[in-house]
């Protein structure tokens, strides 16, 4: 996708609003200096060190101003000068000039991306009375744009600094979102609104999925017992699943001596996104940050034969990795989580068709649990890069499993250079949600490197030894933070498999009571999760909140229900099924939890 | 069983039995210190200051005038003295000096036990030409000793330090064991031998169970396949029975700020056997040490009513605690290891019923798994000490509930005061194993402490704010020392339910292959843990593999067997069941299963 984007309409119209915006900014202060505004996901941004802060009002005056200057139909010219014209064009302007100093040193692009060589030519578009550095594209005329599908007062505007380094100035970057027309603007405005209203931590609260305590510390998730039900039903079903496929469970620590971290090479490489080591007597401990290496210990505990292989470990292992504490969002963002983590021992006969089996028990895993819109990465390296480790051949290798696994199972994927691991190629999913927003989930990767620092082997058919290849997996990547995209992709409305209340018991009167117990009873007999609401609330108010609660089945209980031996079954989308028999109701339900179905009848 | 030992014949002749010893060591090592020499579990000891090391040679040669002096048939004469005539008695005798001065003085006894007051009179014993500071109780005559009951070579000598003080003198340790009769010595010495051979660090390794790596850490198992199906089996069927009663899962991370356990108190008083704190910006992180603190914030995430309770927090919490490298044990003694814990928030009002209700569980699961022979110990204050906190009303209903929850379900149990934590009092389980060892697993604490600690409330039905209690439970204790001691009692060969492979398919030549692959398909549907052996060696020493590796079911497939469509079972224990469809083994074994039965057929 984000080819396509960058040569789209819509880019073109967002980067060319980030030049307006820049324009009316300057009017509105013109002691403003401007810094960069590219194009993003849904809209563009622009930063500005300002003379005071910009309010609720100046932000409107831009606004409209913009609109103005667009239904002005000012064409969008490109020129081309030299580095000390520019420099003279930019006077006073530091960022710009330190841009351009840049550019014709060789050292970076106007959007701080390294780039291969000193620019001979400095490119500038101009529209109306406004100038900015800039290699484009942009629209022909800012009659190309809708005034009425701009917005930039949707959002606040938020700190930044220059070059995103916190020693370097602070800026104000002032965000807007521009669409082709007004009702993609105004759809994406509600999907903002909605995905506010589901934010995952408010939903979660609502639910008493999970809570945070101070006490316990940042970025800890502590699991209520509703959100633990929920986190097991998942672990337990993909525990299953993996068995099926001939995944063999193991478990592991959560620290690990440093020199373990040391030979793996993730210490002291990613020392920053690890705790303080834990000195224990003579030696020094690491709250494990990854799961790997202690599966290593697992395969090399052992002589392995051809015959062993593939050796498949399964892990829901639980790892702690630091992140600055305002980096910290409820589950998405987080400083202990747990990955669905296998890793493969793997013959270079095998890679191909167990690279395939990987993938396709991820396309079932999303499906089954009704993520259908997904699509994969494939990271392969950057030929000009020297960051990779490893012969050529066997990147070829694993880069021609992947797309042949991809193309075989009908996965839709893009290709991009650079994204590889420095270790090997990778594939991962992309999950787009109800609200279109894109979630990056699991992950596939080939790895010839560890193999090598921990001198893997296998005893071939011939009797040599060789060296197995690791494949790294996780369909959800972190259980955490795949649990908050699922609950704001449901809002909370789980599918009734994983509900953690599958119903619950609402009896008409106090009367009804002892049946509503009884039917509770049958209920769990049949494993179903299932609750009494004998509170002394009213029944309608008993209804909403369990509506509320997105319980998927209400089960009305009166005396007639307790005459005729039925229950009557509401469902959390108010509609009414009317009376049934309890037996027929357990079967329909336990049905559709038993093929974890989205439909509750 | 405490109280028992202490008056029996077995411990008088195994006390007896030491002074013997030192007797003949004396004789052996003229220049030889006597330090102290008690009675222990199965035998005892005496620690000698030796001038050098005692071989096998000097061992069989006291063994042997040990049996003399007993069959001399020599009164052990029983005498008080003033401590100066003590003191004369025992000139050159340094550790003896001591003790009696520490007697004279009121601080210890001569087994190093604080005593009340000052020792008015000093007690000693003389058999033959030997007399030891001791306060008996010995046997009348060493006629009562059987000579070919003892033995003192069936151990190596070990190293102690004098008053168990690292920093005092280094002493030998020789140990003896006594018993009635040379049946009874004959039978523990097997006992002795058949614990050797079962030992699990052994047996894990031989049924691929678990390993340890120098390069993860000292007492850190990482559990291999086999393992982590043994242990995730016990860990599902635990977690199922609990939820069936009411507990409510959590999880909750492995880390937590250091202020959670100073509020707790768990920090700074268990330092010690903590990791040191890890820095994260401003904060201190602690490796969790126990989960309480952890469901406690859980708890206090709500208001909670008095219609909320109780509420019975489970979880399969990983904690980590320090142990000296020299204190490490397989898996009866780690550093990381798995609580089957749980913490019950209760009124007044709830605790007996809740008290038994946990006994009954842990009654149940016990004796499910096929654990009968186990006794609990009732852990209640000592009147004397001022170490308790708590109001002595709440320590009176909680030791009654104890008490009462014991009487009530028929359990066994001897109350030992002085037991109790110092937050209330408690209930542990003691099972003794097939080879007759006795080991602590499971615990019930009441605990009112925490709750106070953490100012925990619940609104009451007279709208008042009130305290809960807390009851603290584990029935296994740590599923690693569990699993440990399971390995040790079973020898191995878990109940088919548990075992980590239940059948192994084996064809007696490679064309019944398929058919084979057939059988552990429909098998694995059935949902049973089934492997092929499609190895080359043949179908005898197959056998024996798997025999070895104690495999409930083994199928011998051949031509006939094709035919017939059934499988020849073989049984673990090498009893052959003969061919039977299919189907009707399969039915067989699942009920098994489900059954959790002990039994193969």
């Amino acid at each position: 996708m984000a080819e396509e984007y960058k040569d789209s309409q819509l880019f073109k119209i967002r980067h060319s609003s980030a030049h307006i915006m820049a324009q009316a900014m300057r009017e509105r202060f013109p002691e403003a200096h401007i810094a960069i505004g590219p194009p993003i996901e849904d809209g563009f941004y622009y930063d500005f060190e300002l003379p005071q802060p910009a309010g609720e009002e100046d932000l409107k005056w831009v606004e409209n101003r913009m609109k103005e200057i667009i239904r002005g139909g000012y064409p969008f010219q490109y020129r081309e000068v030299s580095a000390d014209e520019a420099r003279a064009e930019f006077t006073g302007e530091k960022y710009k000039l330190e841009l351009i100093d840049e550019l014709a040193s060789g050292k970076f692009d106007e959007n701080g991306n390294p780039v291969s060589g000193p620019a001979t030519k400095i490119s500038f578009y101009t529209q109306d009375t406004f100038t900015d550095l800039c290699r484009g594209p942009h629209v022909a005329s800012t009659a190309e744009i809708n005034p009425d599908a701009i917005s930039i007062t949707f959002k606040a505007p938020a700190g930044a600094y220059w070059r995103g380094d916190e020693k370097r100035e602070q800026l104000t970057r002032i965000y807007g979102t521009a669409w082709e027309t007004p009702e993609q603007l105004q759809e994406y405005l509600h999907r903002l609104e909605e995905a506010k209203r589901r934010d995952h931590r408010v939903v979660g609260e609502k639910l008493g999925l999970f809570t945070f305590s101070p006490l316990v510390g940042k970025g800890l998730p502590l699991w209520k017992p509703k959100g633990a039900v929920l986190r097991d039903t998942l672990e337990r079903w993909l525990r299953q699943v993996q068995i099926d496929n001939g995944y063999l469970p193991v478990v592991t620590p959560h620290i690990g001596n440093l020199n373990l971290y040391r030979t793996s090479g993730h210490y002291p490489y990613y020392k920053d996104s690890q705790y303080a080591p834990i000195q224990v007597d003579e030696e020094e401990y690491l709250l494990k940050p990854m799961n790997c290496p202690h599966h290593i210990m697992i395969y090399k505990s052992e002589m392995r034969s051809y015959r062993d292989l593939p050796q498949r470990y399964a892990e829901f292992g639980t790892v702690y990795r630091y992140e600055q504490s305002g980096e910290l969002h409820g589950l998405t963002r987080v400083r202990g989580f747990t990955v669905d983590d296998a890793h493969l021992f793997v013959t270079p006969e095998q890679l191909l068709a167990e690279f395939k089996a990987v993938v396709k028990l991820i396309q079932y895993v999303f499906s089954t649990l009704g993520l259908q819109d997904f699509r994969a990465r494939v990271g392969i390296r950057d030929p000009q890069s020297d960051k990779y480790v490893g012969d050529d051949a066997l990147w070829e290798q694993a880069t021609e499993a992947i797309l042949q696994a991809c193309d075989e199972l009908g996965l839709p994927y893009a290709v991009e250079e650079g994204e590889a691991a420095f270790y090997g190629p990778k594939l991962d999913f992309i999950f787009r949600d109800v609200l279109k927003r894109n979630w990056q989930l699991g992950t596939v990767q080939v790895d010839y490197n560890l193999p090598a620092r921990f001198e893997l082997e296998y005893v071939a058919e011939d009797n040599t030894r060789q060296r197995p290849i690791m494949i790294h997996r996780a369909p959800f990547g972190s259980l955490e933070r795949f649990i908050g995209i699922l609950i704001e992709h449901f809002d909370g409305a789980f599918p009734a498999w994983l509900a953690p209340v599958q119903a619950v018991v609402i009896p008409v009167t106090d009367k009804n009571l002892g049946y509503a117990e009884k039917i509770a009873g049958q209920l769990k007999a049949a494993g179903l999760r299932v609750e009494v609401d004998a509170g002394k609330a009213r029944m309608g108010q008993k209804i909403a909140v369990q509506r509320e609660q997105h319980v998927p089945w209400l089960l009305i209980v009166g005396g007639r229900d307790e005459e005729a031996g039925t229950v009557s079954v509401r469902l959390r989308t108010d509609e009414d099924l009317g009376a049934m028999p309890v037996a027929a109701f357990i079967e329909q339900a336990a049905q559709l939890v038993n093929e974890k179905s989205a439909a509750l009848q």
